[in-house]
């Protein structure tokens, strides 16, 4: 149990670190600020879920996470020049990074014995919290917030990831399938470009 | 003590939810993204405060507050359809939230036997920065920086509240003459367009 | 040791107030507006250093510190008025306390016993981000993205601490030279307008 806690955080630190340095990249930052971009994006949501529960800050006691973070981002540097497609290359490590740190946050929520609605917001939390705070910082209004129904798609996988284990079917089944509903329904979103209703102002 | 605690608290997070969903609304984000930014601008005061002073986050082992949170949300998408004056209701709500928070959070600083400036500052915080998260969220110059003198009300609230603690006078006095100070001085600033003085660069 | 710890503390408080102060009074905001960019850019790094090591935060229950951000405040006030270079008068009192409060984070990093890079990192927090919060707070692409390799310099600064502690040469010259360094360092780097290169598209 402890091992797959690791395992789904050091691949979701990667992905989400790669991510943060496109994203660095496209903006034409220096090689720092691409490091501290992909820093951001890729510890924000655990550190916001850890101070939230009063647990020790995963990195900060631990320099596999940083390492990890330099790792990733070296990795988008290369890959960046091999590739000419860096809108969806970016898709495809924020989504895979969405799924592994909703499902993670959803576990650690558990191992606390919170209610239900606080697994899904922790869980939430944990998903989103990067991107939005490397929105925030390159001066964006949020993805979140725009399209793609982003956390929408997080709260759904959370929700569904605490319905398996509420119904106790087995350990790989439940801890698969959300990851793979998340990445599947994130994919077909985009690709259909399907968005909930907005609220409009009726004045 | 503890109830008027929590009442403060209830009435305060519906209040804040109706303002971040109104804003939301008001800039067409989707059903989720309504929630969100109500959650945020309601809780994310208290939650700093909480952060700050080393105490659990007040809403992570008590769902009763995101569920009031979605009461909000839905009854201001509700009230949205019979309303016209849209900006003058968010004020209203958001008048009052500020006022509830502020008061909140210099309690919760004498609790905790924190010096008077502490206090001071620790009001504001809970009352204020949940405005702030939610302009900051949506890519504008927080309301707290532009006019209204939205700080300095919150300020002068929380000092009252203070300076009637200190002189002892009754119970009722000291919980509702502060929320009420707030509530009328921030109705006489934005009726008479009332501003402080910037400090203009003389360059 | 406490004592210079202190030391480093109000000075860097006190510069960093005026950092922040200065640059509210520049987009003209009120005096209240002014004392809260002033607070959150001297209080923002230190904050979030102690919140992710889990430490009591430094000016909640010692009220030092916000006597020290008003007086900064103030200083910056009578200080515009016979000023014609606010600009670089800024970037002064902005890389006096990039210096101290880098040196002071890679310290309190030490004495927690935390490794080499959780210890830089620790630092360039302490030293970045006040001015980060107060540039997101006025609503900037933040300094740190921009150029003048801010967060580089931070995070040189830092490295020279630790490798001068390592090599145990005497205390002042540890305590002293990298904060001249990076001083001079970032003067070199505005006056003869340095960057690190960016890593453009290729598409």
């Amino acid at each position: 149990m402890e091992e797959i806690y690791s395992i789904l955080m050091m691949v979701g630190t990667f992905v989400l670190a790669i991510s943060g340095a496109l994203t660095a990249m496209e903006r034409k930052f220096d090689v720092f600020g691409v490091f501290i971009i992909a820093f951001v994006t890729s510890i924000g949501g655990g550190t916001l879920r850890d101070i939230l529960i009063g647990k020790d800050v995963f990195w900060i006691f631990d320099p596999t996470y940083p390492y990890i973070i330099m790792g990733g981002s070296i990795f988008a540097l290369v890959f960046n020049k091999c590739l000419e497609y860096l809108r969806s290359t970016l898709l495809v490590f924020d989504t895979v990074g969405l799924a592994l740190f909703t499902i993670l946050g959803a576990e650690i929520g558990l191992s606390y014995d919170l209610n239900m609605l606080s697994c899904v917001i922790l869980a939430t939390i944990t998903g989103v919290v990067g991107g939005v705070l490397r929105d925030v910082l390159v001066n964006e209004v949020p993805v979140i917030f725009r399209k793609e129904i982003y956390a929408t798609i997080s709260i759904a996988g959370a929700s569904l990831y605490l319905l398996l284990k509420l119904y106790n079917v087995g350990y790989y089944i439940t801890e698969l399938v959300p990851v793979l509903f998340i990445i599947i329904l994130r994919f077909i979103v985009v690709r259909y470009k399907i968005s909930l209703p907005g609220i409009y102002k009726k004045i």
